[in-house]
């Protein structure tokens, strides 16, 4: 099944995204009013519940069938010194995806989430976007599907992450082509690159920008210009997810900069997503006011691969708990204040 | 067991504490440098695995005997009107306790915790404290070993947490009597008083520490003026935690306030502590970087019962299963830095 014959079709979706179920919504916002607690006492434990309530159409939401997906590419930028670890690290870290042993694998574990991983043509980098767009049209569209095909099985949320050498400074550069400012206000040191590696990916992000400039007139065109695979993907996922209506736990910087050009274009786009961290990338914090969306976690978490995600999603599970599990003023036979 | 025989015992203690275990504290920062992800990008998880790993004594620390602990006490001053809910509420929630069905029920099981509810003799509240000492010098130590003899089948953390209408206004007049300020800068709304219950809270908060003040010369002496037996539970428990070398995990503002004496006297005493989280309790975050406790979780969540507590813990649950579960550099074949 393809989800987007064409770039048309990918947006043309933003234009008729689907709401969250009322009914459910409002089932769920009265049964927190009974729980035996003050109202409103559980702060943003309630907001999630009602939050997965509406999305999922069901007054007692569930997660038993979460998913996470990491999705993974690399980077033809790369070779420009933007980062601290050789491209060959993506490939790597895939393999210890699979073998089980990277962080996303036991914070997967800790969260009750199913992994998976898809990698997208790892050994094709993207083009040099100080030179070309970083993929023709079939390619972009191809990783914007694969994002798509990965939500199946009806999970009741999906986990999004990446892993991809070189890509904060993509992210900063679809974060300066959806949202203004300068390269400066996005780029960040990413898995730790030093003072002359910010200035090095500051001039990529420069001169792919200028390169791009006039053609960068759609959430489209800017994903496969300063994009990469991983980060079409997980656009993908996104609008995908919505018209299933399967809500989403978003990562870090990487992970919210794929979307900030279908949020610069349609900010609805983020109404079924939680932003489950604010990373210690610099540039995220801006994101996320730009998009926003309050993330659930500060904990100066920046190793991507879903890893502040998974972490959070441990917060929805203990607000669907509370949720379901709480008895009513009238059950516990409590005065209401 | 009585872990302190006299008032001068409790205090004593306080000059002797425990330090964490230097060598398991190195042992799990060496672990964390050789995990398959860049330096430190793990952020707060990594501190925690280190945290529990010098407390527990334990380069892998553990968290398969996790106890979460609720005192319930009764308070004189409720009768002035400071609380949203009558006296009886309190034991209406400990049956709620009982019965499974509060918050805090479905947030331990959530964060695969056993919870314990330590009723201490609802039917005889303090006394109220604008008129006496809220409790003799006998009940406040009976109380203080309450809370150390919860402290038993050696926990690898223990979750602490509180019920007791009227409490907010006991933790806001010990945090005044530790730390200064003004009533008006520790009182809040509590489970939802208005304008005219905030403003009674405080002239109680006032009348108390003007009657005391004076007396105020020791931790026990401001726990057993001021406090209640909850809170003087609180207190024993997290000094007995730390002569076990069990780490702490604390709720939020009222929780906290407990051990405001005992910060103020011996800053130290929090080292094995983590807080949960800040509350939606306008004093928590002052009384937070008052006693140099970063939070965890800020999820305007102001219920109490341990409730903050429980959902942080969590956090630690994630924080372990990553530094135990997670492949080295060496073992998985990447390239490091």
């Amino acid at each position: 099944m393809t989800a987007f014959p064409t770039p048309a079709a990918f947006l043309a979706a933003l234009r008729g995204l689907p709401q969250p179920d009322a009914a459910a919504r409002s089932a769920a916002v009265a049964r927190q009013a009974e729980l035996t607690k003050p109202p409103g006492s559980l702060g943003r434990l309630e907001d999630i519940a009602v939050f997965m309530a509406g999305w999922q159409g069901n007054p007692l939401p569930r997660l038993d069938r979460g998913s996470a997906v990491v999705f993974a590419g690399n980077h033809g930028i790369v070779a420009r010194g933007v980062s601290a670890f050789p491209a060959s690290v993506t490939a790597q870290m895939v393999a210890n995806f699979e073998a089980g042993g990277a962080a996303i694998n036991a914070l997967s574990r800790a969260a009750g989430l199913d992994l998976k991983i898809v990698s997208l043509d790892l050994d094709r980098p993207t083009a040099d976007f100080t030179q070309a767009p970083a993929m023709s049209e079939d390619e972009c569209l191809a990783a914007i599907n694969a994002g798509a095909a990965a939500v199946v099985d009806a999970p009741n949320l999906i986990v999004l992450g990446e892993m991809g050498i070189g890509n904060t400074t993509s992210a900063a550069a679809l974060c300066l082509a959806s949202f203004g400012g300068s390269a400066r206000d996005w780029v960040g040191p990413g898995t730790g690159v030093d003072s002359d590696g910010i200035a090095r990916k500051i001039a990529v992000v420069e001169a792919g920008f200028a390169l791009h400039r006039d053609a960068l007139t759609t959430p489209f065109e800017i994903l496969r210009r300063l994009g990469g695979r991983e980060l079409a993907a997980i656009a993908g996922a996104v609008v995908a997810a919505r018209l299933a209506g399967v809500p989403v736990m978003l990562d870090g910087f990487i992970c919210c900069a794929a979307i900030a050009p279908l949020a610069a274009a349609c900010p609805d786009i983020v109404a079924h997503c939680l932003a489950g961290h604010v990373s210690a990338e610099p540039g995220h914090a801006a994101l996320l006011a730009r998009i926003e969306l309050d993330p659930l976690l500060s904990m100066g978490m920046r190793l991507g691969e879903a890893s502040g995600a998974a972490t959070a999603t441990l917060l929805v599970r203990a607000a669907l708990a509370a949720h379901a599990e709480m008895a009513t003023f009238a059950e516990a036979g409590v005065s209401a204040a």
